[in-house]
């Protein structure tokens, strides 16, 4: 029996598993393969906060999911049959692919990966989007110098995690804004940040962050939005950059939200504020891989991620990302 | 009697006259000039918007004024004597000066400009910082290409109409905002700008904006934030660029003013906006002065000033400013 989610309703605010509808096929459905086509078997599928953005119909970089349609992220699948020269029987591969057991693809955009090399989760997560989201926006960006400080939002979750780790690497003052004293502890014993900041515990988040970094912020890899990067804001030096990664704190909000004016801050500091959106980078992608493989193979970079089993729970799994439940990359294991 | 205005109080929220303080000295007070110095006796004085931001003790990118010190911005004076090779008795020059009538200076910073060539009251205007930030803001961050379109807010101001007469030159669709219908008329009948609008009768300015700006907005030029940044940003293209350039709007707020959130625009639309302070493009003024006076003198750019005359209304001129009184550069005639 093959299964498949569909969008059933954009959600208004917060999602819920009522937004998602599941079908059935029946396993002997026709899946005659066309030349240049693969039968997939979903291994890994990747649940991410920017997928809530393509549930709405705003315009937005993407073009919105279609309602009745299955939606789309990234996925771990292993071929079970091929008619295309590139992929055999047996091959695990990486790609933008349906929320479903099963499906037929033309195999367009689809990479080899390879288990020996890695887990096949990696491919989700610090070999896959989530590492080239931190390299990138950091490197192309954020243009970080030894030295310098940077502040990261959400810097527990899959992204934040890795940024805080290639700024180490770079020589910088890390400091990590997460939501609960466990995701702080572990921004210090196991992504080795220098600093980390519980948002829910701090009364005065703007005097915490100045606190945390003694010589102003020069880089805000911001994942979230909202009040949090407000309290960054006040504290960035002259030149800062600021990656706008995510607005996860803003993704639910039904009307369009308020927050400091950035306008007198960046034009005070002669700071630049940039939306990041990781397909416009593609051309540094080789690259950035085989950076991010190395400095994983010299133990230089570690990762968290929470897995949660079972092809129906992929809806619950997205929606408790808005809870902040992930440590880490969030990935469902078929 | 030699002049001085200096500064009496910090402004709290709109600066008023009693603000400033006169004090008159004798002329017969000691002028003798070093060896490199110059006597130096102002004609034109340029009043601006960013002078409110350098009253208050805020850090930013110059240090705050000194309480119980002279003012000091662009002004043009004429050397009543030199003991400086590069200047001669009768020449006119221009640079970051006292409000004082008559002052002593060490020469550093000065440039002697030509009346020949333009008149003096342009060298603090479109042959100086108001040319300088208009072209370099617009080339250096945002980058204008063919066929694009840009918006201006505070488009009949000094940099404004600037602004849009270079983006026109460079092929854009050029849209200007503004405060009456007298200066609407002007971004149209005399800058040739496309299309204007008036902030004050317009109800609806985003959907003003949409209107005049069909193909979306690629550039936007901001000089006020506020609400009429808010309008322009829900307006944006992918890869849109924003030059913050001033914010004139909320520099006299007591409180840290509220906006809408900037972070989801930016990120869905991987668009940047960058703090933009003039001085920090020094390297490209010889250039940038250099196309400029071909454009003056190919008549491809024209000016308003408003004129002022006296220097006791100096600080008069500077409090008008937040009021809009002005129609181009805002300049005192000593």
């Amino acid at each position: 029996m093959i299964k498949t989610i569909l969008l059933k309703h954009r959600p208004e605010g917060k999602p819920t598993v009522s937004d998602f509808e599941f079908t059935t096929e029946d396993k002997d459905t026709e899946l005659t393969l066309q030349d240049g086509e693969v039968l997939l078997e979903a291994v890994y599928v990747s649940v991410d906060p920017y997928l809530r953005g393509r549930m709405s119909d705003a315009k937005s970089y993407v073009p919105p999911f279609e309602l009745n349609q299955p939606i789309q992220s990234g996925v771990v699948a292993k071929v079970l049959d091929s008619k295309n020269d590139s992929f055999k029987k047996g091959d695990f591969v990486s790609g933008m692919l349906d929320w479903k057991t099963q499906q037929v693809s033309n195999a367009e955009g689809l990479t080899k990966v390879d288990p020996s090399k890695a887990p096949l989760s990696a491919y989700l997560g610090i070999l896959g989007m989530t590492g080239l989201t931190a390299f990138t926006g950091l490197t192309e960006i954020g243009k970080p110098k030894e030295g310098e400080t940077i502040v990261v939002s959400g810097a527990a979750g899959a992204v934040g995690s890795v940024v805080g780790q290639i700024a180490k690497i770079y020589g910088l003052h890390v400091i990590g804004i997460a939501g609960t004293d466990e995701k702080v502890d572990l921004l210090q014993s196991k992504f080795g940040f220098d600093a980390g900041i519980n948002y829910n515990t701090t009364e005065d988040m703007a005097a915490a962050i100045a606190a945390a970094a003694p010589n102003g912020v020069d880089i805000y890899f911001d994942n979230v939005g909202g009040p949090i990067s407000d309290a960054v804001l006040v504290n960035i030096n002259q030149f800062a950059r600021i990656i706008i990664c995510g607005a996860i704190s803003v993704y639910n909000n039904t009307e369009a939200p308020k927050s400091l004016s950035v306008q007198p801050f960046l034009v005070k500091n002669s700071a630049l504020m940039q939306g990041f959106i990781v397909s416009n980078y593609a051309a540094k992608f080789p690259e950035a891989i085989s950076q991010l493989a190395t400095w994983l193979a010299e133990d230089k970079l570690t990762y968290s991620e929470t897995i949660v089993k079972g092809f129906d729970n992929i809806p619950n799994a997205f929606i408790d990302l808005f809870e902040g439940k992930n440590k880490g990359k969030m990935i469902v294991e078929i």
